[in-house]
């Protein structure tokens, strides 16, 4: 049984479409409250300061990527199965990509430039797919490799995100997820080919 | 014979290194007045918006972006070697990226989310990397893939800024640097090597 979103909940989700949409930056407190309707009493109860909502933020992206890993584990049977899941993800999430760059990086990269407290926790969300990709090529049979080939797939996923959004390019997201399938192909020893 | 710095070149070389450390949404008008230790009206005479301001500072990095091409270009005879000084700046900048991201990526991340109005000119300067990178490329006699192999490249390197700003890991930025040049040297045609 699923019970219906508390206040907090929605307070929550819609600082996460916000901090996405506009920036943390950009977003304000009064922005957060006029999405969810609700008092300025009742926003106060639950968060006190845009640093606490945020907080919170990180805290459900930071569930919803291990929810979504999780899936891609049980809907694949293969390691490549799974990578490729992962290169799927960016033209499944194109049009936002197009519009507003990766949740993820944009985030890291507005929270580096003012040092905010928060920085680190937003990093562990690249964290999690690092992890989760080095264990798809430890079982790829690459473990020497695995940790430097999961942070390179993780970066050319982002250099994809900046780029497409930079220029709005569709087509180029398409090419270069089949590049990435081309490359995690070409990976495979031998005898799984 | 260099002449000193205008007051006005003054404020927008602020600007500049402001946007850049601590993104334009979070920098002040009075953020950057007191950085030129100028009067409030001083100001206001050079300019009357912090919009005017930031496309003061896209041209002045539009203007710096192709002074640095030209360089690579005086500097290496071949287009491998020119290709490389673009590896090599990775490298070079490798500090201020761990800190603060790549300054293109970043404004354009940036500028895209509040779809603000130069947001175009400032994806202009990945377009001056774009296109340099195709005519090396096409030096190359890589012409038909000239334009992909450019995007590729421009793309790789701010999957590095966005994950070594993340992480603050130079090594990263050392690392994939160097497959760069590994990737660019594969691309030769056998003849050259």
């Amino acid at each position: 049984m699923t019970s219906a979103p508390t206040t907090r909940d929605q307070i929550v989700e819609a600082a996460d479409t916000l901090f996405y949409q506009r920036g943390y930056e950009k977003t304000s407190f009064a922005d957060i409250a006029s999405r969810v309707s609700i008092s300025r009493g009742n926003f106060y109860y639950h968060f006190k300061t845009k640093d606490d909502i945020l907080a919170a933020v990180i805290a459900l992206r930071a569930s919803k990527t291990q929810a979504m890993l999780q899936a891609w584990h049980e809907q694949e049977t293969t390691p490549l199965g799974r990578l490729c899941c992962f290169a799927e993800m960016l033209i499944q999430n194109r049009h936002a990509i197009q519009r507003f760059g990766c949740p993820v990086g944009t985030l890291c990269t507005e929270l580096a430039k003012v040092e905010h407290p928060s920085q680190g926790d937003a990093s562990m969300i690249f964290g999690q797919f690092r992890h989760w990709l080095r264990e798809q090529f430890e079982a790829l049979g690459l473990a020497a490799r695995a940790e430097h080939l999961a942070m390179h797939l993780l970066a050319r996923s982002q250099g994809i995100a900046v780029l497409a959004n930079a220029f709005n390019d569709e087509a180029f997201i398409r090419y270069e997820a089949g590049l990435i399938k081309d490359w995690l192909q070409s990976l495979l020893p031998e005898r799984s080919q």
